[in-house]
C-alpha cells in the first residue's frame, strides 16, 4: 500500500496533455515561467506569521488540518466530524468536550481518508506541497501517515522553514493580504519596520461596515469611528471615514480593495435617500432590502472612490455563506459550508458600468463562482468595457479543469488582456507556490494546444505565458512600483 | 450500402481517448471492470418479465421500439408519426384507425431513419445491443432492415433469450424496479417464490400520492387506504399510510425511495397547517400553491422518514413533463415529450438539509437535468453534507459526453465518495449491458486521462475504477447483503 | 518582431486535434468540402455592394474596422476610444471633433494593439481573409502595418476585388440578407435586373414594426403603410400590411423571415385583446408590458403566417443591446455593447409550440446566447418537435470553441439533422470564406473525433461532413431552388 510518487516525480509533464508534440510545446513555455517570482495580489494570509519573525507553526494538523476548509470539508462530508480532526469552536476554543486534541491522531485520521482527494485539486496542492516544499516524496495513506508527520514536524520546527524564509524561497514579489476596514495593520507596519525586505501589503475590504446586516455592524461602525478618528454618526461622515480608512491603507501600500456580496445588484441611490437609510440602519430599523439597496449603492461609491485613489477595486460574487445553521451556530464562519448560486452581471452591474463602465481611472476585477457567466455575460462585458478585468477562477474552480473552462470560454471573446492574471486566494501559507504551479502549468498547457491547432504561433504564446504567469497580475494591480 | 461494423467490433478501444498513452491504460482499467455483475439500483424494468417464465417479448418492433421514447422521440422530431411507429393512444389502444399494425413495416421505416441516430448514445446502444446480446453484427441501415428484423425475431422467440436467461447472461447481481407507493408488489412475490435465484427489489415511489396535484390524485388516496388497510381521512392517517407501506416495500426487499418533483423545493409545514392543506387536497379545495408547497413538505418528511426506516431516498428534479399537449392527450404519459428547465438545489434544499443535512442515517442521491449545477450547487453540497450524495448523469445526460462533463464538473469538489456510482434508469431491459458498459468505459478513460496527466496514479486509478463500476452503487443503495 | 506565419500556412491541419490518426481522418473529411459552394441563408451583408456592379471598398479601414464591432469592441475595451478609431458619431457623421480622419494612423493604431487579438476568432479571420482573400501572408504587427495597409489598399482598388467578382470567387451559391420589413428591396431588385448571375435574397425582418417599444415606432407603421399600400389604421390591418409584405420578399426570392427578442417569451392573445393593445400602441399609451405581450403574441402569429406562405422562420434570442448608455447616445447601434442575457425556452416558447410544434408546415430556428440552453432546452425541445431546427452558434459562439460545445452539448440528444447547418452571420463581406472554412473545419475535426472513438464509422462521417458543410443549411432555408 505505501508508495512513494517518483514515478510522477520523473515525469514533470504532470497537468500537460498527453499528446507528444503539445507536450513538448507545454514543457518549453512552462520553462519560461516556472522560476518566474509569485505575484500575489489577493489572498487571505495572516500576516502576523511575517511580522513575527519567530512564528511557531505548531504542528502539522495546526499547519495543514485545522485552518484549510478545503480539506476538513471533504472529510466532513463521509461522516467525519470537524471534533474529530480539532476544529475549535466558535470564538477558538479548542477545549471543549470532545474536541480532539491529539494531532498525531488527528493526523492519522485524515491520512487514513486521504483516498476522498484523490482527482481533486486540494489532494494535488498537498501532495506538490509535502515535496517541493517540505521535500517529503512520500504518497499519503495510512501506512505513511506517522512517517510523515513526523518529518513535517521536523521541517516545521526548523528555522529554515519560518514563514520570511519560506517567503523568501518561494520568491514571493509581493504578498497582498486581506484586511478589514477598521484593521489597524499593525503587523504590516511591524513588517515594514522589522528591516526584511518582503513586500507585504494589506487589502481594504470595508464589507462589515458597508453590509449593514452584518453580525455586529453597529459595533463594526464605533470601531470605526474609533480607527479614523471621525465620528459616523450619518451617511456624510460614514464616507469621509472610508475615504479616511483607505488613504490610510494607501499609505501602508495598498493597491486594491476588496468587497464581497452575494449578487452583482448595484444601484444608484441620490444622497438623500442614501442617508436615510444609513440612519435608519444606525437605528436599528433597516430592512432587509434597505441591505441590498444599500450595498448596491456602496459598490457604486465605492469605484467612484477608486477613480478617485486609484485603488483597483475587487468584486466577489455569488457564495451563500454559512449555508449549515448547525456548523455555523458551532463552529462559525469559512467551515467548508459556504455553497455557490447563481449569478447574473448583464442588469446588476449596469448601474455601475453606466457612471463608471468607460472610465480607465477604475479597475474593477470580477470573481465569481457560476461558470455559465463566464462566456455568457462575463467575458462579453470585459471585452467592451474599459474599467472591468476578469479575476482568475476562484475557490471551487481554482482548478485544473476549472482553469481550462476559464481560458476556453473567456479568452475567445475578452482575448487574455482583459484578464487580471492568477492570484492565489489562500490562507494556507505553504500551499502558494503549488498553486501558482498548477495555473502556470495549466496556462503552458493550453497555450500550447493553441500552437498545435495552428490558432497562435510560438512568439504569441512566448508573450502569452510571461503575460498568463506574471505581467498581467503585476499591471492589473498596479504592482509595478515597489513599496 | 450495406456494411457491417466489423471495423469498429475489432477495436475495442471504442469510446477511448486516440491518444496511445492514455489509450492503453483505460484498455488495463477497462479490463479490471468490464466482468463485474452489474449493480442496477434504479430502473423501470417491469417486473412482470421476470416473475413470467415464460414471458413472451413479442416482435422486435414490441421490444425495441414501442416502449422506447429516446427512439421514437428522434423519428417524431423529423416528422415521422407516432402512428407510423404503432405507438398504442393512451390506454394500450393499438387498434385505432391509423396505427400501423405491420411491425415489418414499422421496423423498416425505422431503419430507413437511423442515419438520425448518429452519434447519439441511443445509437450506441442499440448497436452494441444487437452486437452483445443478439450476436447481430450488421448495421442498421435500410438495406439491413429485412435481415436484422428476422434474426431478432428468431432470438426473442428462443427461450435462451428469456428475460431471466438474459438476467443470469447480463449478471446481474440485483436489479431494482420502481413502483407505485400503491402496488401490491405481486411480481416482486412471485419472483421471489419461484425458486429462481435473480435479486429482484421494489423501490417506493410515492409522487401519485405525495403530489396533490396528480390527475387521479383522489383515487390514488382510496387504493392508498385500500392496500394499507389505514383510512386515510386526515394528514396523520396519510402518513401512517405511507409508513406502513415503506414498511411492506422494505419487507419486500427494498433498500431505496424515489420522488421527482420539477423543483427541488423544500419547506417544514408545522403539522396544523400540513393537516390543513391536506384537508383541503381531501376535499379538492387546494391551490397550486398549496401542491408545491405539500410536496416541498412532503420530501422532508420522506427524509424524516429514511433517517428511521434507512431507505435510501432518491430525488430526481427538473423534468416539465408532459410538454406537448397533443401528444399527451392523444398518448398520454412518457411519449418523449419531457423536456428539462433550470433547476436550484442552494436556496431549495436548505429546509431539508437544515434539519437532516447532518445525519449520517439520510442518504440522499439527487439527480438533475441542469448540468450547470454541477460545479455550482452539487458539488460543493454534496462535498459537504454528510447525507448528500450525486446520482449518475441521468436522461438526456446519460451519454460519453453528459458523463465526461459530470466527471469534469464534480470530481474536483466533492470526489468520486460522493458519487452513487452508475445506474441504467432504462425500461429497456435488454439495454441494461450496453448502459453499463458506455459508463465503465467513460470512467476507464477518464481515469486514465488523469493518470497520463499525473493527476492520479495507476493504484488510485484501479481502486477508483472498481468503486465506479460496481462498489459505489453498491454501497450507496445498501445493496451489500443479499435478500 | 515582424514574421510572417508561413509556418502556419505550411500546416494545413489548423484547428484539428493534435493526435495523428484524429488529424488524418479530419483532413479527409475536411478535403470532401472546402471546395464545396457557400450556403449563406443569414447575415448582414449590405445588398448595394452587389447592386453596385462599381462598388467603391474605400480604404482597408472603411472595410475591416470601422464596419466590424468584433475588432472596435476589443480594442475599445483597452482604452482606445471610438474616435481614434474613426467610428463615425449616430447618423454617420464622421466630421465630428476628434474623429481621426487619417486611415492609415487608424490602421497603425489597429495594428500596434493586434496582440489583444491572439486566440479570438476575430483574429483568426482576420488573418485568414488576409491570406486567402488578399494574398497578404504578413502577420499583423506594428513593423507590418504599413506594408499590409498598402497591399490591401491596392488590393481593393483593384477591379478583381469588387464584390461580385469576390461573390464568384467565395463560390457562393447563394446570399441572404437581412432587411426590414418596411424596405423597398430596390438593391435585390437591381441585382435580378442586371443580368448577373448571382443569387442575393432578401430576408423579412419586422422588429421595428412589430416590437411596439421599438424607437420610431409609430414612424415605421406609417412608413408600413406606404410601403404596403395598406393604411395601418388597426390590428386587422397590420396583419394585413405584414402579410402584403410577407408575399413581395417572397416574390423577391425570400424563402425566411427573422425576428429578434431578448426573451423567448410567447403568448396567444385574443383578437379583441390584441387589437386593444394595438390600438393603445397607435395612441401612444401602451406600456412595457403590453410591449412584452405584443411581441409574444407577434411571434406566434408570425408562425402561423410561416405555415401559410412557407417562409422559414428565425428567433435570434438574448441580447441585451445597447448596454452602454454612452457609447449608444454617441454612437448608436451595434457599437460592441451588446451583451447577452440568460435565456429560457422549456416554458416561454410552448403558447408557440403548443399551436404550431406539430406542424411540418413550420420551420423555426433558434439562436440563442446562453450555451446552458443548449442540453438542457434546445436539443431535447429540437430532439422532439418537428417544426423545430437549431441554428449554428451564433456571435460570440460562433468561435472555435462555441462550435465544439454546441457540437458536444446537442448532437447526443438532437442528432445533426435537427440543425440548420452554418450561417456567417456577418455584415463583413470579404470574411465569409474564412467564418466557413472554420465551420468546415471544426466540423471535420469533431467527426474525426467521433470516428476514433468508434462513436461513428467512416461511412457515416462521410455523409455528415456534407450535410454539415452545405446540405443541412440548404434544406431547412428550402434553398434548393434557384430563384
Amino acid at each position: 500500500m505505501q508508495q512513494n510518487d517518483t514515478s510522477i516525480n520523473a515525469v514533470d509533464d504532470r497537468l500537460f496533455s498527453p499528446d507528444q508534440a503539445q507536450r513538448a510545446i507545454a514543457r518549453g513555455l512552462y520553462a519560461r515561467v516556472r522560476n518566474l517570482p509569485l505575484i500575489c495580489p489577493h489572498g487571505h494570509v495572516n500576516p502576523l506569521m511575517l511580522a513575527d519573525e519567530g512564528y511557531n507553526w505548531g504542528t502539522p494538523v495546526d499547519v495543514l488540518i485545522i485552518p484549510d476548509h478545503y480539506i476538513f470539508r471533504l472529510l466532513y462530508s463521509q461522516g467525519i466530524s470537524l471534533a474529530a480532526l480539532g476544529i475549535p469552536r466558535r470564538g477558538g476554543d479548542r477545549t471543549y468536550a470532545g474536541i480532539e486534541a491529539d494531532h498525531r491522531k488527528i493526523w492519522r485520521t485524515a491520512c487514513d481518508h486521504w483516498y476522498l482527494f484523490r482527482g481533486t485539486p486540494t489532494g494535488i496542492w498537498l501532495r506538490e506541497e509535502l515535496r517541493d516544499v517540505f521535500g517529503i516524496a512520500l504518497k499519503i495513506s495510512s501506512a505513511t501517515a506517522d512517517a510523515i508527520y513526523d518529518m513535517l514536524q521536523e521541517k516545521l520546527d526548523s528555522p529554515d522553514f519560518r514563514p520570511r524564509r519560506l517567503f523568501d524561497r518561494f520568491k514571493i514579489e509581493v504578498l497582498a493580504t486581506t484586511d478589514a476596514a477598521t484593521d489597524t495593520l499593525e503587523h504590516h507596519q511591524a513588517i515594514r519596520v522589522s528591516g526584511w525586505g518582503g513586500r507585504v501589503i494589506p487589502t481594504f475590504r470595508p464589507d462589515a461596515v458597508v453590509n449593514i446586516d452584518t453580525e455586529g455592524w453597529r459595533a463594526n461602525i464605533d470601531r470605526l469611528s474609533a480607527v479614523s478618528d471621525i465620528y459616523v454618526r450619518n451617511y456624510a461622515s460614514f464616507i469621509q471615514a472610508l475615504e479616511q480608512r483607505r488613504g490610510f491603507f494607501k499609505a501602508q501600500g495598498a493597491t486594491a480593495t476588496d468587497h464581497a456580496a452575494q449578487i452583482a445588484y448595484t444601484e444608484r441611490l441620490d444622497e438623500t435617500e442614501a442617508a436615510a437609510l444609513f440612519d435608519r440602519a444606525l437605528s436599528g430599523t433597516a430592512t432587509r432590502d434597505d441591505a441590498q439597496r444599500f450595498t448596491g449603492h456602496m459598490l457604486i461609491e465605492m469605484a467612484r472612490m477608486s477613480t478617485e485613489d486609484g485603488l483597483v477595486m475587487q468584486l466577489h460574487i455569488g457564495s451563500h455563506r454559512d449555508h449549515n445553521p448547525e456548523i455555523f451556530s458551532l463552529y462559525g464562519r469559512d467551515m467548508g459550508a459556504d455553497i455557490p448560486i447563481t449569478s447574473e452581471f448583464t442588469r446588476n452591474l449596469k448601474p455601475l458600468l453606466d457612471r463608471f463602465g468607460n472610465t480607465p481611472r477604475l479597475t474593477l476585477v470580477l470573481f465569481n463562482l457560476d461558470e455559465t457567466t463566464y462566456s455568457r455575460e462575463l467575458a462579453p462585458l470585459a471585452g467592451h468595457y474599459p474599467a472591468l478585468r476578469l479575476g482568475p477562477p476562484w475557490w471551487f474552480f481554482d482548478s485544473i479543469n476549472g482553469m481550462r473552462r476559464y481560458f476556453d470560454s473567456v479568452v475567445e471573446t475578452a482575448g487574455i488582456y482583459n484578464l487580471a492574471g492568477f492570484n492565489d486566494d489562500t490562507r494556507a501559507f505553504p500551499s502558494i507556490p503549488a498553486r501558482h504551479d498548477l495555473w502556470r502549468r495549466v496556462s503552458a498547457d493550453w497555450l500550447a494546444g493553441l500552437i498545435v491547432q495552428g490558432i497562435i504561433d510560438e512568439e504569441d504564446a512566448d508573450a502569452m505565458i510571461i503575460d498568463l504567469a506574471y505581467t498581467l497580475a503585476k499591471q492589473t494591480y498596479h504592482l509595478g512600483d515597489s513599496a
